[in-house]
């Protein structure tokens, strides 16, 4: 259960090229567009790990994974030149959270590193009681966290 | 019916500081935020105008507004260093739809000009049928179709 | 000159998945971000055709490119359960202007369309005098211009 | 030096309405919203206290600001019903560094809580070298440093 999934990578990693419009007048990237790479990453991850976006947990699953904490650390600038890839670990497979640490790379620098925790709510309770990471998505998300134990 | 109402100022006007984030490393505002300007001011006139917001429309009376058609003139460049005041005037007060016509400035220089329309719909149609604009919005938007006809 | 360069697919297509924080609360991707796709698409279209990003000319060549008009059509609402695909065809190649055409589908179905006109400027100059499209990017760019009129 | 500016609140609060492309399909605000909230409140702390906003301190003085890291922590969610007020609070003026503490509200209710460190640096050097806060901008912080202090 807790083995590599056939045909997928660890840790996984997102890839973008960075693009004009992210990028200030100190022609390097804007402080709050790496929290968007960030969740980009991750929403990618969560795609490719469970086959299911934010969008259909949400809509068609009464399900949601509000986000509690995040932090970064800005290591070297970045500009439209590169291409990030942001690798997404889970540091955490929690009772109903998530603890993500992401590392952004353009080629062998790092450019950011972070920190992200998601809980799980009901969406369909007004008050977004947290439930427990539902059993099917627990069973898909072992690799990741066997491959961060590791 | 269509007098001014007393209180509004007409033509309606938002203001905001350009933000560094919001330019690109050309020094000046980025293209595609202008599309962001022009709709902030629109929602903005809403809120003003009918005493509701996007949101109050969509969630709480299943009335939409998509927008069918945006088009935009850029005059000259923006920078961080100033305020944009962007004029919103209801140019037509169809049967179910609006049709804006803004105009961003800082100070007496015009920045941009642009025609946005919009169609009102009920979201609680799984194909957004088209509705007339109801009853009560189109009496508080006539004295913004007048005082554009003037 | 104007024959199709090898190893490039005509018209350029830019594919990108929708992503969760581009939807709104109608759960359909907001109005002022099919600006952000189609620059988007135009700003991956110059890397592939030119081989240089909007940076690079800005930066090391000193030249931009500024756009003085965009229309957009809204055809069809999008989700984040789908992927964009954004054709860019080069409408008009003029002595110091582009026109593009734009048209945005998932799948089958025509979700976006618009047409989108910028100028070559000389950004050293304070007044971003225009200047002519640069010989070497308009022998690059003949072939979308050829494709376009065949 | 260290006594409050005549004309200046304390804590600095930075108000904005929340909007309609802010928030996302589960109908509250996106998650990488919250730093660009953080950073508006910053920049506006920066254009009321040093009377220089962060273009002005590039484009003008050679002087970047560049953030090292920030971390959020999310309370309770917003919506486009509502308007949020985000407090800076300087906690810490070092050498050549700046560490903000912010809260953002909506009425008495705390919507998130954040730190940001940003560091000066020279940006005429290709390094972008640590530089000392200036002391004319120094000297305009030290009111907001006492009133954290106190």
């Amino acid at each position: 259960m807790s083995r590599p999934t056939e045909g997928k990578a660890y840790p996984f990693v997102h890839v973008r090229r960075i693009r004009w419009g992210e990028s200030d007048p100190a022609r390097i990237v804007y402080t709050a567009r790496y929290l968007d790479f960030a969740m980009d990453a991750i929403e990618a991850f969560f795609n490719d790990r469970l086959g299911a976006s934010f969008y259909e947990f949400n809509v068609d699953h009464g399900c949601g994974t509000p986000f509690v904490h995040v932090e970064l650390d800005f290591r070297s600038p970045l500009t439209p030149r590169e291409t990030l890839e942001t690798e997404v670990r889970l540091a955490r497979l929690g009772g109903s959270s998530l603890t993500f640490a992401v590392a952004g790379r353009a080629g062998e620098r790092l450019c950011y590193e972070g920190k992200l925790v998601c809980a799980f709510v009901d969406t369909t309770d007004a008050k977004m009681k947290p439930i427990p990471v539902p059993p099917q998505f627990r069973t898909l998300l072992e690799p990741d966290a066997a491959f961060t134990a590791a």
